[in-house]
């Protein structure tokens, strides 16, 4: 229900498109429940955060239903900790939610609005594709905590990329949030757009620490949880690409994502790859 | 997540209030896990929708998370139909979701449109407390499960009255749904308004089989889940009441709700009484 009343009363007088998503995270699946309450609420509302950023929308009003074991003081004072950070860095407001005793498990449903939502299915024949950040880093803190800092920092506190949204939404042509992999991701956009895509490993931004494991390869084509942005752009636009942002591949005919390592196409079988036809 | 992108884009163009509700319902405390997976789905979304109607808002558009410990297809199936069917009852539309592996909970969030919403603090001095329907049913049939049909009806398959609400919305000054029982939700109003309320028991309509029950004044002032609505509309606005509304008491000054009974003050503990004063 909303805050003090059955429900919440918003006025979206002058939005042109609201924008709804929802993501439900449940202990011993989608975080540890060692993890510290704090990341666990930053995480909660990143999650959701990146799937606006992934739609080219501003994030507006929250709602939060937290289902917990037993009250416990300390953890619920670090997650709200962690989750109203996020939220008032963003000036998004809690407007509603619900708090029910059961298994560790949080929902967070987030509205947003934009006046140009970028979907998946807008890719062109030979529009350029682009990633923001570094990919691979979180899926390699994943397995090796105690590596780099800043892998673990994109692991337990990633920032969604709403400043990238904000400055490409009227060049993206489509647009998705690397959460499941980039070849699974980049995959999606390439099969709601009916074309296909040609990428080069050498030009994917990698931390220096991820290249020098043997298995950096995995972690950057379909390792999930980064919450950067995968967006193409007509190739006219190149120019007035924002900070962070790489080209690393053009959309071809055809189905799904071919991966070239220095112009030599490469084998593989990842989770998520959608083989070249 | 939205349907088939990152999130579901909607177009409230001609909206003048939006309203949004969300409830989470787990295993062993909300309903039982043996309780029909059909009446499971028609009660998580019926609970939002009651929301909606004490609001006096059009349930619109729906999001459904859905955690399952494991995929049971007769389950699901059981599940969708019941949801289905009270969402397409009401012609809403399923917009998005989530489903994830995890202990059983549904998270239910409904938004919905009215050009007044009625909210709880509007009650004022004199005004007449209606209720709908007949109250105590669904806690008698908890706690009863093989005396009424009619009473199990009421607790598993609870219509939300938005047909009321629809009627009456322009000439409600408060309005909750009984969801914690009727003393705890007048309540809710009262405190909401800063005012108090005086209600007469036998003017409240119950099931004949709950009222031959010893404890039939416990299901019918603190029994929850009936899902009936519970307003309050200025005197002269009587004679405008639709069908199955009936008057059981009037807004005063003060604090609490007082009972009376053939008009002899009660004495009542139930659990959300808040004390005359």
């Amino acid at each position: 229900m909303g805050i003090g009343d059955d429900a919440a009363i918003l006025h979206p007088a002058n939005i042109q498109q609201l924008v709804v998503s929802t993501d439900t995270l449940v202990s011993g699946i989608h975080f540890k429940a060692k993890d510290s309450a704090q990341s666990i609420g930053h995480k909660a509302l990143a999650v959701s955060f990146s799937d606006m950023a992934a739609m080219a929308a501003k994030p507006k009003w929250v709602l939060l239903n937290l289902t917990l074991p037993k009250i416990n003081d300390k953890w619920v004072k670090g997650f709200t900790q962690g989750f109203a950070k996020l939220l008032s860095q963003h000036q998004a407001q809690l407007i509603g939610g619900d708090t029910t005793q059961g298994p560790l498990s949080i929902t967070v449903t987030v509205m947003g609005e934009t006046d140009q939502a970028v979907r998946r299915d807008g890719a062109k024949m030979d529009d350029l594709i682009v990633v923001t950040g570094e990919l691979g880093s979180a899926a390699f803190a994943l397995k090796n905590p105690r590596k780099s800092k800043a892998c673990n920092e994109q692991l337990h506190s990633p920032k969604p990329r709403l400043d990238v949204a904000e400055q490409v939404k009227h060049m993206a042509t489509a647009m998705i949030d690397v959460s499941d992999g980039l070849l699974a991701d980049l995959g999606h956009i390439c099969h709601a757009s009916q074309l296909a895509a040609v990428i080069e490993l050498s030009q994917i931004p990698v931390n220096e620490t991820v290249k020098k494991h043997p298995d950096w390869m995995s972690y950057v084509l379909a390792g999930g949880d980064d919450y950067q942005l995968c967006f193409t752009i007509n190739m006219d636009d190149e120019d007035q690409l924002p900070e962070d942002c790489h080209i690393i591949g053009q959309i071809i005919a055809g189905q799904g994502v071919m991966v070239l390592n220095h112009h030599q196409p490469i084998e593989t079988n990842f989770k998520g790859y959608q083989h070249f036809t």
